[in-house]
């Protein structure tokens, strides 16, 4: 997570009051809504007179650097909602936005003519607005609501400085050059269909990454006691009522009918795990009860935000639910952020960012649990000793929780981790458990994922490793070449004595000079060539060729298979 | 497959006749339909003038052999149509059934004052009619048509002897102790709930042994040169209708909108794995291409036939998808026919009878083409040298197929394995892939699948092996117990000794006498109980007592992980 940088951030809402200005001056006739700063940069929506095209986005850019020049001083002030009413009399919008604002008066900030309503919070002059670039254009809706007014949005992002700027480009052609969706294309590993908008195919490589992901998963969670449990795709509406879904969540979900009964598509797997808690009685003899299940969830997203594997419309959540007594809550949170932690080491995301986010305004649960649970977290992270900020109030109403937030290798911030407490669903579904002392008492849950998505933390290693998965996690580990063709048999000698021992193993077929079979192993990124030729055979060794150049010559089966053992 | 017995089937066929007639005589205003021998036995559909209860079925079954014992004559004429409306004027079914039945005369067949519609096939007389029993009432429809007329079904049962008779009492009774419902609750492998009906939830053993069960089949697969796919749950209307599945099992099927278009949560794999293949233009190099998947469908059955695992609403299946030129249909016929008679081999199912179903009337693809894949399906068959019988014509439209039907424990027939050969699914889809010579062809489509589905095979084991799975398929191995809790520390280091060579060990925490440990060991079906006391410790060794009670003294570690691996 960026630490909240006020000159960008004051930066970037400038820039947005800009492209709104430039807008206006363009197309006077444009109703404008809402233009916040953002994490990477900034965006307006506005209700066009007619819609914008790609090709108005340089016209806008242009516009804005010459408002710039013109050296405006930024200026803001409060204003009588009166007056505001007033100069919005025409913007439905800005009217609504004004009414919601608590008090008399509200901010309006100006630029020459230009004025916005605003809670300030800019830079003094528009000359001071140089490093920008705007993005592109997309569909939005006022207030996020999909049955709202259908809105064009502005997307920017801005810079203190140029040398901020260029280190942003550079890392977007990085990052656009090393495009999972790029990736995924050119080593095989999956593919998007039309048939199935925001569903992805995994190929026979994707779905073995997917499987060697999992296997790993697997056996962290066997160590730490947890028991893979598997439960329906589809449960019906009282289900989702009880657990609040259906009122929270109704949006993002699918619904089918069967037998007049409605079932929902299940967007999460916490309720599939509850049924089966409560499927006999439970003593505290049996708690802590760590469940772990590897379930597809599906949640409807608007088609225009689906992004590759980044952002799908079903996804496999490793999902972690375990069921404990308060005072249990201390050892198992401890255990949870230290296998995340070494999970995603595993990984090279050693700079993990944690946020505890503590007890908000309305929330359910006595203070004492509130307390005994932000404590058993705040424990845990000091005892690990690892980094991490307090967001006062940032809860759920149900539980704090902690987020990380890994940083991949070009840089950038991504949450897949979770470790949430739960008062809330074990009182909603009436959990309990006989303590020792006779008692019904009420568990509490800890829902906590380390992948959190397989698909998106699959997109987020391709990109991080830049397709060069380490050597454990290749689909294909090892490629025979051979000098000639005569060498093959021996090759082939040599894959089945590795693929016996473990390793994934193919030959390369081709009669391609040597040179011809390497450029072919390095597109497809695979760690290891073994190359044969006279000498090997000769000698009865092998040749190994790193997919970074390296070469080692005369090697045996036996010190090969150690190397790898050690880079498994 | 039971082979067709001529003799039984009257003896069902007149039984069938019989329990109409005694209907009829206590409730005269009751409407026949249809009831038909099967293969276990019979059943007559009928529209009651008032339903029947449960308890109306001893009524019902008494009155057949006060029937049975007046000796009544069987007869069996041809009658003009005219005469038989006459008969039925007041019966609409039995009018649709005449108008449907080709020629101008139709058979009637009577005993004393009864008579009903039928080709004929009966015994001679009443009084021949022995050894029966009705089984259950339950729901149906005209021609099974959910739209048609709501009908109730009386099942029964009827055999040749006494002998035989009672020899299916003695299984069934045996059946019903060793129902895997009952098993999977008291094993804890399962259940069911109402917030899903028909959807099983797998709890941590279920879920364990369904993951050997697949790793199992990873491990075959691989060695044939299966690679594994994994494509999406939902996959929209289109599709559906180009695969022919909307036409032909929409009812079967359920349907979700999404942005206003409408996706069926898939009830076969097939159409995934096409458009994987189609994915990108193939060449004859890669073929055969062998794709696996363990994909979960969803079919809507019925409320009323749903039955543990055995019918179920979702079900993985261990889907194969093989596709390959006409010329290597014989090879890939013969791997996959060798391969499922290894793998049911594997569970104890040695005793395959296969049936081969050829070409139909109305079919696709050309003679040539169908000849070919009979033949290679027929080759292949006498290759492995194993039984066969062909069902003339009884092939699906689009390709023969090879169904194998296992014979459990109980001596019961099951099919899971079906090995379909596929021409039409590559014409509809237009499969293609460049041949040697540079011309476009069109692959065929082998469809094959061995568990069939997880879900049901796992039933089947269960009651196959009446809960005593075998050793590599226990969730659970090994239990070590204790004489006094002071010998715990010891068997705990055991434990971890056998857990660390991957066997999967609990201890008995309790400190109950060992006959209760041993009792409670027994009852969980775990095939080892290590027992420790002084002796053991004192020696350095361990006891061992087996599921049957069959005891070693004196073993070592490493004599057990032999013996161990002997047993995996």
């Amino acid at each position: 997570m960026q630490k909240k940088d006020n000159a960008l951030e004051k930066m970037r809402h400038s820039a947005a009051h800009l492209v709104a200005h430039a807008v206006k001056e363009l197309f006077p006739k444009t109703i404008l809504t809402l233009g916040p700063p953002t994490e990477h940069g900034f965006f307006y929506d506005i209700l066009p007179e007619k819609n914008l095209k790609e090709a108005d986005i340089s016209i806008i850019e242009k516009k804005m650097h010459e408002i710039a020049a013109r050296n405006l001083t930024l200026t803001h002030e409060q204003v009588p909602k009166m007056q505001a009413r007033e100069l919005y009399k025409n913007n439905p919008f800005k009217l609504e936005l004004i009414d919601s604002i608590p008090g008399d008066t509200v901010g309006i900030a100006r630029q020459g003519d230009f004025y916005d309503l605003c809670k300030g919070g800019h830079v003094e002059n528009t000359s001071q607005i140089k490093h920008f670039k705007l993005l592109h254009l997309s569909g939005s809706y006022w207030r996020a609501d999909r049955d709202g007014q259908a809105l064009q949005r502005i997307t920017g992002t801005a810079f203190l400085t140029a040398k901020d700027m260029r280190l942003w480009q550079e890392r977007q052609e990085e990052a656009q050059k090393y495009d999972h969706r790029r990736l995924g294309k050119e080593l095989d590993l999956f593919s998007f269909h039309s048939e199935g908008v925001g569903f992805p195919f995994f190929h026979a490589k994707g779905t073995l990454i997917l499987n060697i992901m999992r296997s790993h998963l697997r056996k962290v969670l066997k160590k730490i006691g947890y028991q893979e449990i598997c439960t329906p795709t589809m449960l019906n509406d009282d289900l989702w009522k009880q657990s609040g879904h259906y009122d929270h969540y109704k949006k993002n979900m699918y619904f089918c009918e069967i037998e007049k009964e409605s079932y929902a598509v299940k967007p999460m797997n916490c309720p599939g795990a509850i049924l089966l808690y409560k499927e006999r009685p439970r003593s505290y003899r049996e708690l802590p009860l760590r469940l772990s299940e590897f379930g597809m969830v599906h949640r409807y997203e608007l088609s225009g935000v689906l992004h590759g594997l980044f952002r799908v419309r079903a996804f496999t959540v490793d999902d972690g639910h375990i069921f404990c007594t308060p005072e249990q809550l201390d050892q198992e949170i401890l255990t949870d952020v230290k296998t995340i932690l070494m999970v995603l080491k595993t990984f090279g995301f050693e700079n993990v960012d944690i946020k505890l986010a503590t007890k908000p305004k309305e929330a359910m649960g006595t203070d004492q649990l509130w307390d005994k649970a932000t404590n058993a977290l705040k424990n845990a992270l000091e005892t690990v000793g690892c980094n991490y900020t307090i967001a006062e109030g940032d809860g759920a109403f149900y539980g704090p929780k902690l987020e990380y937030h890994i940083q991949d290798s070009m840089g950038r911030s991504w949450q897949c981790s979770t470790t949430q407490v739960d008062f809330f669903q074990p009182e909603r579904f009436d959990l309990s458990y006989i303590s020792s002392s006779g008692n019904k008492e009420c568990p509490v849950i800890i829902h906590r994922a380390i992948y959190g998505s397989f698909e998106r933390f699959f997109g987020i290693l391709l990109e991080h490793y830049k397709g060069n998965l380490p050597f454990w996690l290749c689909p294909i580990q090892v490629k025979m070449l051979t000098i000639t063709d005569e060498h093959k048999p021996y090759a082939q000698n040599i894959a089945n004595q590795l693929s016996q021992h473990g390793l994934r193993v193919i030959m390369d077929k081709s009669s391609d000079p040597i040179s011809g079979q390497i450029k072919a192993a390095q597109i497809a990124k695979i760690p290891w060539m073994l190359i044969i030729g006279n000498k090997e055979v000769e000698n009865d060794t092998i040749a190994l060729r790193t997919r970074d150049g390296k070469q080692q010559f005369g090697l045996t089966i036996d010190k090969l298979l150690k190397i790898s053992s050690e880079s498994q």
